[in-house]
């Protein structure tokens, strides 16, 4: 399989360095209007094929896939002209800068039989995954909430708010491992550096079942914290990503749902055992590449398809909307 | 000077004990409903007086000084009739329940030409009022946010929630270090183990010049979280309460709030110095009741004194009415 | 039972708050020459007899049991006074200046048929009495290594050099854990401050079957660190009794005893599960007491008796010899 | 110039990589007799020879400068020969196997007017320099000693102990440092899985001055610790490697050298501020192999040259012979 990778920023490099890993991929085509950056990578790829004109590159019929790590206002643009040329495509996160025109590259994925694929990395690591199968064992007990807080200091986004930079992934997240239904959300946001766009924000979510989701993203934090509580009636998981090694942590400890008639109103708190799971130490970016590859070879359907970007998009398009409103925002 | 101190729960026995140090002080009696109560910490203080009958405690006319350490519901009712009988008060936070109770206790005072005070302790901290010390030499530039974090895992209080349990914290130390005005407050809540009392909450108060704060408290928590941190456009601080002897760090970094015109959209971090400050170790609390006592002798007013309690009273007032209305309240 | 607390320094007043704690145990009496230390106690305890003549106590022949809280050179004469007034006694730790002065006092208990017991406070501890069970089970696997790091900044102690201060403890734990007999121990030591009394300290004991001990004293650290690492062959423990409420961290992982015959040069470590244990929070210092206490009423031995704070004595003194020498001292 | 890798490890691909971002520098050789490594390296390096033969890169008289990345026995050999054919060498450290070979290439770099420069790190890192600017300030005062814990699970060496492996950045950090010179040194060993090295040991060095050192190094720990302590008598300073962004704390606290007259034996601790100084954050080896190429293009000696490889490999013979006869051994 001949994949070209669009976009050699920051996260370019990262995509063709997993491709070449993955045995039967070769990385055949770089692409980007710089021709610094294309100059500097394509020393590691030495029989690549380097171009600044993605026109050009959609014409060459040996490629097959195409992955594309542009900046968010091109994705559309890119991803539509890519499935049109018959490639199957990947597109990173967030999918494109409406629901329409995630909607529109769906259909046009489906009807050219064409596989289209987010790059939700978080959905990939070993960590998400842990959570997700401790949450499908019911091993929580009944969910009560799920708190992120994802702040640092910069980079300031040219083109997008922070929602859009960062509570991107803790919506690919909750999409993945909560079943329940998302009923609405509220957003506050602020900024304080530029007049532009939102630098600091907390959106509000709440799901069917009394479980709600809480997001804060900044941009504005001197520390970096990325670090999810998730709350259950029998334990309670902390999800520290900065921890090289012991990213989560499973408490016991939990409140007593029924308290005693005898003390009826202080249910003081039982503490119990902590683990901290081994986790598998295989980059999440290759696990994603990997599964596209797959997807692809058997034509079946990859966790974060085009659906699920759009989804994340609609999420997206519904903080906007709260914020624009200052009011509550019903979703689906 | 003679005190009493009322309710001997969790609270009192520290007031009893911080009083006892203070040059000149007496602990004269001891009031609980408890016999038991009474009865464990009295041997401390053989020379007080122990009794369950307020009543009978207000009669001694040798008493100068009523701290008031019992469950809220009972505040106002105790603090008016201690100074009906013309005491000087201290009472517990919050001040009471409703701010027309908070300002009938300040006119009786004011009337009475007694000292009414409130136990906001948090304001007395060393490391509180050295960020007020930074604010006021404009240390941190352009105040941009106050972010602060106060969960852990219980104990759910009887007869209020998680906001009038932990918020009150942060209200006083906002009114404290702050001098903008608050404009509005926002409020999300849930309950998740008891239907009744919310036991998880985020607040968001908008203040002048585009100064913006969140509060995030929660009984939940599996893990103890007491942090804030407070973002300038010079330097930023971040306060962790759980520290036992470095609560306080002071970032030089920040983000450069004028970007050069060449980068005009992607001003990176830049990075500085960190500086944690030698803290006094002196007890919040003990420095309090000096201050309290300090007040009684030169006829002065003390920091937090009604007004201030019952500007935290409006706050946590506003909290409910933002939760009741699922809208944004205006603050005066 | 009748008790007085001997002491009341730092030690004492929390002996005399546990013995009071106890079910059926009087605190009887306190004593110290400083009339300050005894008048800053004496109000928490009003039926306490309070003197500063020891040989006075000694002839109350209400009280069974003496506790003794006074710098290390006085133990000796105190405890056996006590002992030959019939007392049963508590030394603190270390038991004794010298070995030959322990013997005496454990002559004199069995003689006089008395309860003769060190406060080695440390082997009471719920971690301590944790790691002890691990090991009892073999759940580590063949033991590798004990590695101590005890420091901190101060307090220089005025008559005593760090390894009598903080080794000891280390000392106590070994004898408790390990069934192994120590074989040797070396010993360096340096004094920066004061020309006096050593105040920083590493120790090496040899063992049975290749096991190790490592010890790490100082008050020159700029940092407090309370840390012991227990290497085995299928797990290893982390004991950071720093940490609040986390003190104990069981690592699943090791390294491989048997590499294969493919690598034989480098087994590579493998990773596993990190567990950490919900500990007992009951002080051990209550623990302790009431053992002493029960062992009086049912004429048991005591887990840390005379004989055990011996060894204690016997190990220091080794350490100082190894010091003297600058060789390693063979141990019995 | 240009220059050649030789030995693709772990260390030789860092080599390449950052040598091809130093300007006026080619990468253009790589040598290593597993040709796998060879292929997965010469991907990125294009225009390099590609040889496992070392004899034939020798012969290449376009090449300047060899740097030598192989296991330790072949250091001397590979050095010895390069500067035979006339070319300027970097060889990682240890330098050699024994003094005697380090002597033989120094002489024979002195003979042939060639660079010989060993690869010791460390020296070039921003905390070790941030450090030694410290201490030839005198700002800590009279220093006290080092003290360096450098511990974690694996990779046991196949053809070393734990001392040539780990305690070897110490010494050339000790070496750069401290301008006082190394009296003796003690060693205390042991291995518990393999019986042929050394898998953990403690090394205590004592300087003039009253200065000592201590190094605990361990392939056997469950938990990575990479931390040096400095203390002096007015600051003291913790330099923890494993900390991405705050790796060094300075320490206003220390303990009084004078105490007063009226408490000559507690000279309590006094506590100050601490200070995180931000570090340049360029990587250390860029920083070195920058540094050599500079001193061959102005014929200047480099920090670390030969000369101070060899202290470094005394220091550690001098390591192996008190482990071997249990003694101390005097340092030159």
């Amino acid at each position: 399989m001949r994949v070209a990778v669009v976009g050699l920023g920051y996260w370019g490099p990262n995509l063709a360095r997993n491709f070449a890993k993955i045995p039967g991929v070769a990385v055949a085509a770089l692409c980007d209007r710089d021709k610094t950056k294309l100059n500097d990578i394509a020393l590691g790829y030495p029989a690549a094929k380097k171009t600044a004109s993605y026109t050009a590159l959609l014409k060459d019929r040996s490629l097959d896939f195409i992955a594309i790590a542009t900046p968010l206002s091109t994705h559309f643009s890119l991803a539509k002209q890519a499935l049109a040329a018959g490639k199957h495509v990947l597109v990173e996160k967030p999918m494109t800068k409406t629901g329409a025109q995630a909607r529109e590259l769906i259909a046009l994925a489906k009807k050219n039989r064409l596989l289209l694929a987010v790059g939700h990395t978080f959905v990939y690591t070993s960590a998400v995954r842990y959570i997700k199968h401790l949450l499908q064992k019911k091993a929580l007990g009944r969910i009560f909430y799920y708190d992120s807080t994802r702040i640092n200091l910069g980079i300031l986004q040219p083109d997008t708010n922070v929602i859009w930079d960062l509570a991107v992934h803790d919506f690919s997240i909750l999409n993945d491992i909560f079943p329940e239904k998302p009923l609405s959300l509220r957003a506050f946001a602020s900024s304080h550096m530029r007049m532009t766009f939102e630098e600091m924000a907390h959106l509000i979510l709440t799901y069917e079942h009394n479980v709600t989701a809480h997001i804060h993203v900044s941009w504005l934090s001197p520390v970096k914290i990325r670090r999810i509580l998730i709350g259950g009636s029998k334990k309670m998981v902390v999800y520290d990503d900065i921890e090289p090694s012991e990213k989560i942590r499973i408490y016991d400890d939990s409140v007593p749902v029924h308290p005693t008639s005898v003390t009826p109103f202080a249910p003081a708190y039982r503490s119990g055992n902590v683990l901290i799971p081994h986790l598998d130490q295989t980059e999440a970016l290759y696990r994603e590449l990997s599964h596209f590859v797959t997807c692809i070879r058997k034509h079946t359907t990859p966790e974060t398809d085009g659906a699920q970007g759009l989804k994340v998009v609609e999420m997206l398009e519904a903080a906007d909307r709260a914020l624009r409103t200052k009011s509550e925002v019903t979703l689906i």
